[in-house]
């Protein structure tokens, strides 16, 4: 099958990109490379050194001897999205390229119009170019579980038998985002729906969970890894208390830590976009899947990230910070998950097995941690309408000491 | 009380201003005369000649010796929203300044994105300069019940009682609305009800009926109208059944013509904007009124329009070409209404009595609709990505003849 990737210099997408080839499809990609951008723009890099793209198609030449088709360019430039689909034709099409962080979204009135402006155009110029030069095509487009928010009521996939005054209807389920961004995602949602509504569109929406990982079985060489974010704004908490135990810091669940979320490991991630992607709707339907394995508190993860830096070595502490957030610090959390199952969905990787991964990985890109400490503790404040000044400070008076080795920061720029 | 209305210029904006002068308000406005433009841009203009805006201050300070504070800008321009409610500081404020056309957001791919991106934006703007400049102001932000859809149950005001696999929460109504620019409002409410919870931000969410009407008691003079619009772009179906009785055209409810939506008097919407204003929440709050006063299908209006038309000599046929839209042409329908009510809210205008006064108005200016007859039939189909040929090739080969006396098209550019 030809599977057009748009963010596929992306955490996922380079994964997805690379299991998609293993198993004999077609690949071609798409990226403007502004995560790299944005996650120096908050004074971060990736724990693992990223090779520019070019680098990444040479390696994959070399060790898979696959070509990925690649077009660089912004999702936000209607003529682009429209050149690419009209050349290419995918009979799929996974749409990754977003602003994808929460926190860098909530920075400041500029951080939050960029991030659902450049969503929600993105993704209206891909559903006008589906329509128009591959309507047959199947859209799995990522959304985020974080669009359900945290009711007191198990979450369906995507919608629900409402009864309400004596009637009944079958209903999309209420979105509660806890941020810009994640408002921005169940914007998406709301015109993905529509188009398929309008056009017959086939999509696939992924409410996805949070993924854990920085390796999937294709990924056999240290050039093809994919990137690990830990500081405050692109790192997940998993990564940076992982990160924070390297570094010898306090793990800091923010608030009570009883915030729960679904979570999946990076393989299986990969394995159910790869599932949507090969059985895709049989007609025009517009279908929800909920794509995690398991919930976990904050403070369940930290426990586990202590207890493997035990076997380490390490001895973390734990404390709580103010949450920076506004979201309920303990509340009822059982969304569902059945969609993926009955695809054949089957997990590969439990969470604790995972954590040892990366702790060994981290280790060895140690160096790359340390140069950047300064920038996993939150500044971000949800309260606050402007953290500019606050994330400006943070960063160290003298700026850190030059890496050498692996990882030198020339090999993360958008060379490509 | 020191008022700002986003969209003074325009169809509610230009009547509420006068209302609440009227009621001792102080007013101060905002609009980039877009709507001007745009309805320019699909060849059509209003029934009622628009004086410039100066024109409109000026007959204002004439008639009620009073002055409206005015910023010609753009909602979309951060520095321009910051640098009005930092000199203002308003103690409410109603945004109304939003692309306000369903069809219109339906033309193409461009104008879907410029329909939702500057909604969104306008509206994000407004709420971080709110937190920064006047964090105590009330917003009264004007949303639609076009972003519920026609479900089938009841249609509560904002949220409802939920249960769900056996347990119970207060969630958002889902919502399922029907253009782009009705998922731009469902945006503009998500973005709001997080602000609002965020920042403690009080708030009203008018989910606003189809509003009738082009006369409030405080317009008093020719000079004070609000605009008409007919063609098929901005025109409700109310307006534009009633310019083809005028014009001897048949009248178009679309396809089977028993959709259903809920409607009240612009005199009617005007109180109830006026009593969200003078009642606000008194701590933060995110609440959403459903403002309409009755539900009516389409076939309904076609019919009372015959009716009246009657009345006066006219006697035009019903036709019923497809339905352009996408939507149920026969559902359930029953939002409550019950909050306005709360407040005081009562009928003061029914529909036939303002139906009359339309058709006295419309006959008036009567060489205005001859001038622009050919827009008032549908040419912007939603199951198209592009109508923009459509539209263009539905102008008269030849132009109107230029209308001479009333109305003269001098009046409606943006001189203000």
């Amino acid at each position: 099958m030809k599977v057009l990737i748009t963010g596929i210099d992306g955490y996922s997408g380079w994964p997805l990109a690379l299991h998609l080839l293993g198993r004999g499809h077609e690949v071609v990609g798409v990226d403007n490379f502004v995560t790299r951008r944005r996650v120096r723009e908050v004074g971060s890099w990736s724990a693992t050194p990223i090779p520019s793209f070019a680098r990444r198609r040479a390696v994959v030449r070399e060790r898979l001897g696959k070509d990925v088709g690649f077009y660089r360019g912004d999702m936000t430039r209607w003529a682009f999205v429209r050149d690419v689909l009209e050349r290419e034709r995918p009979e799929a099409i996974v749409h990754l390229a977003e602003q994808r962080s929460a926190p860098y979204s909530m920075i400041d009135v500029h951080h939050a119009v960029a991030t659902q402006v450049e969503n929600l155009t993105g993704t209206l110029h891909l559903l006008y170019g589906m329509r128009e030069c591959c309507p047959d095509a199947h859209l799995v487009k990522m959304g985020t579980m974080g669009e359900y928010g945290t009711p007191n009521v198990d979450i369906p996939e995507g919608f629900f038998e409402v009864e309400f005054r004596g009637r009944k209807d079958r209903l999309p389920f209420p979105r509660q985002a806890g941020s810009w961004y994640h408002w921005s995602k169940v914007f998406d949602s709301g015109d993905v729906m529509f188009a398929s509504r309008i056009w017959g569109l086939k999509a696939t929406d992924v409410m996805q969970g949070v993924i854990y990982g920085i390796r999937t079985p294709e990924i056999t060489d240290d050039r093809l890894l994919t990137r690990f974010d830990f500081d405050e704004t692109w790192g997940t908490a998993l990564n940076r208390f992982i990160a924070q135990a390297v570094l010898g810091l306090p793990i800091t669940p923010y608030g009570k830590g009883e915030q729960k979320r679904g979570f999946i490991a990076l393989e299986d991630s990969m394995q159910s976009l790869r599932l949507a992607v090969e059985h895709p709707p049989t007609g025009p339907e517009y279908r929800v899947f909920n794509q995690f394995d398991a919930a976990y508190s904050v403070n369940e993860l930290a426990d586990l990230v202590v207890r493997v830096a035990g076997e380490l070595g390490l001895s973390p502490r734990i404390e709580h910070p103010p949450d920076p957030r506004v979201e309920a610090e303990q509340h009822y959390y059982t969304p569902l998950h059945d969609h993926l199952l009955g695809l054949g969905y089957r997990r590969t990787r439990g969470l604790e097995e995972v954590v040892r991964e990366i702790f060994r990985d981290l280790l060895r890109f140690r160096r790359r941690l340390e140069a950047r400490r300064h920038v996993v503790m939150p500044t971000v404040q949800w309260r606050s309408p402007d953290s500019r000044a606050a994330l400006a400070a943070r960063a160290p008076s003298s700026p850190p000491p030059p890496p050498t080795g692996t990882g030198a920061p020339a090999t993360e720029g958008p060379t490509a």
